[in-house]
C-alpha cells in the first residue's frame, strides 16, 4: 500500500523525529511504499495568502475560497501545493504526526492543511443545494483512504483524561479527526498518543516503538472511529443538525460518532 | 484602557478587515488606547523554529521548550517576539479576530501564539511540584486582563449548534478559550461569532457593527466564561483531574466551567 507520513517537528533529533524515521522504516520493511512530507525540513510555507494564486487578478479583492477554486480548476496552483495534493491522491493512508502545541497541531501543519485543501479538492465537492450539502463528512475525494494522528504531549495521560484539566484528548483531536480528516472522506483511525515526553527513557521508547509498530501493522484492519456520515439520513439538511431521534437530548462532539462514550477512570 | 486587536486575515477588503477597522475606531472613539497586530500585514513569521533563538548553541539539539526558556530569561529573544510580548503586557484586554478555518484559528495566528508564548512568560510560570502545578488556568502573567475571540464562519449557526454537524462552537473554541487564553491567566469573555459570511449584506453588516459595538462597550462589565481555576481546590494535583464530588460522573470540556450546559434548540 501507499503511505504518506506528514511530520511537523523542527528538530530531527527529537522523539518525533525518531518516531518518524521508525515509521518510515517499519512500513518499508513490511513492503509498503512510503512518501514523506517533513514540513520543517521542506521549509513549507505556512500561511495561506494571495501569493499562493499567481494567476489571480491582483487588482481584485483576494478571496481565499474563490481564488482557491479558480486556481484548482484552472491548473494554476503553485507547485508546492499541487505536489502535496498529488501525494494525498497517491496515498492509501496518511499519518499526521506532530507534538500537541497549545492543544492543537503546530502552525506549519495547520498551514499545510489550509493551503492544499483547495476548494474543489477537499471542500466544495459534490452537489450543494437545499437537499444536498456536498460530498463531505464520510464522502469526498479522500473516500476509501485511511488517516491516523500520531501525537505527543508533555502533560500526563490523566491531564487529558475524560475529567482531566486539558479536556479529553479525543475531544481536543475532534476538530482534526472529524473536521480535517473525515470531512474530505478519510476513514479516521484512533490516534496514537505519547504522553509525558520528557520521561521517555530508552525502555519507554522501546515500548512506544512496539506499540506504534503494532498500530502500523494493523493500519488496514483497525476499525475507524465510527463518525456519522452526513448524507446517510442522520442529519437534517440544510440545518445539518442531528435528527431528534438520534442520540436524543445529547449534545457535543460525541454525538457525531456511534462509539460508546469514554469510560470514566 | 489599553486594548490589543490581533487580526489574522489576508485581505483588508474583507468582512474581517472591515470589522477590525470598526473595532479600532469604536474603541478609540470611546477614549481607549488601541494597538493592533495585523499579522498578515506585518508578514508575521508563522513557524516556531531554531531561527527564533539566535543566541542558542547551534550545535545542540533544538528543544523548543528549553531554548524558549533560555531566550526569554536571557533577553535574547528575537525583536518581533519581544515586541508582541510587550503588547500583551501593555494591554488590559486582547481581542483575537480571525475567520474559522478548518475549525480553528488560521496558521499565522497559531504561530503567533506558539512563538510569543515563551516558557517563563505564558507557561512554566510559578512553582512546579507534586502539590503545585504552576500558575496557570486562572493564574499567570495575564491575570487581571480580559480576552475575547471575534470569529467568522461560512457555515450556518445551526451547523455549529449543540447538535450541529461541525460540533458546538463553544467546544470548537474551547482549546483557544481555555487552552490558549485562560491558561496564562486571561479572563475570557464569550466570543462574538458571525455565521454565514457570504450572506452578509449591508443591512446585516449594520446589525453586526451594532452588536459588536455593544460587546466592546461592555468589555469591562461582561461576565467572563466561568472556567474553574486550577489551584482553588477543584482539581487533584498532580493528576489534574476534577475531584470526584465536582460535577460527578460528567466528562468533557463543559465540566471545566461552572456555566449551565447549552440549551438545546
Amino acid at each position: 500500500m501507499n503511505i504518506l507520513l506528514v511530520l511537523a517537528h523542527p528538530e530531527p533529533a527529537s522523539l518525533n523525529g525518531a518516531l518518524h524515521r521508525f515509521m518510515a522504516e517499519h512500513l518499508r520493511a513490511a513492503g509498503h511504499s512510503v512518501q514523506t512530507s517533513d514540513l520543517y525540513a521542506m521549509r513549507w510555507k505556512p500561511a495561506l495568502d494571495a501569493d499562493d494564486f499567481p494567476a489571480r487578478d491582483s487588482a481584485a479583492r483576494f478571496d481565499p475560497v474563490r481564488d482557491s477554486l479558480h486556481a484548482f480548476q484552472g491548473g494554476t496552483q503553485t507547485a508546492d501545493i499541487a505536489a502535496e495534493q498529488r501525494k494525498l491522491l497517491w496515498a492509501d493512508a496518511v499519518i499526521l504526526q506532530f507534538p500537541l502545541w497549545w492543544y492543537s497541531m503546530p502552525a506549519i501543519l495547520k498551514g499545510w492543511i489550509e493551503r492544499i485543501y483547495a476548494y474543489g479538492f477537499a471542500y466544495g465537492v459534490g452537489e450543494h443545494s437545499d437537499t444536498r450539502w456536498g460530498d463531505r463528512f464520510g464522502q469526498g475525494v479522500m473516500a476509501g483512504k485511511r488517516a491516523m494522528v500520531v501525537t505527543t504531549t508533555g502533560g500526563w495521560a490523566s491531564h487529558y483524561a475524560p475529567r482531566g484539566i486539558n479536556g479529553p484528548i479525543d475531544d481536543l483531536l475532534f476538530p482534526i479527526h472529524h473536521g480535517v480528516l473525515y470531512y474530505p472522506g478519510f476513514d479516521v483511525l484512533p490516534p496514537y498518543v505519547v504522553h509525558r515526553t520528557d520521561k521517555v527513557d530508552q525502555a519507554a521508547y522501546a515500548r512506544i516503538e512496539e506499540e506504534l509498530g503494532r498500530r502500523l501493522d494493523t493500519l488496514w484492519t483497525t476499525d475507524p472511529i465510527p463518525f456519522r456520515p452526513q448524507n446517510a439520513g442522520d442529519y437534517e439538511i440544510p440545518a445539518l443538525t442531528l435528527r431528534a431521534h438520534i442520540a436524543p437530548g445529547e449534545t457535543g462532539f460525541a454525538v457525531h460518532s456511534t462509539a460508546k462514550p469514554a469510560r470514566l477512570d
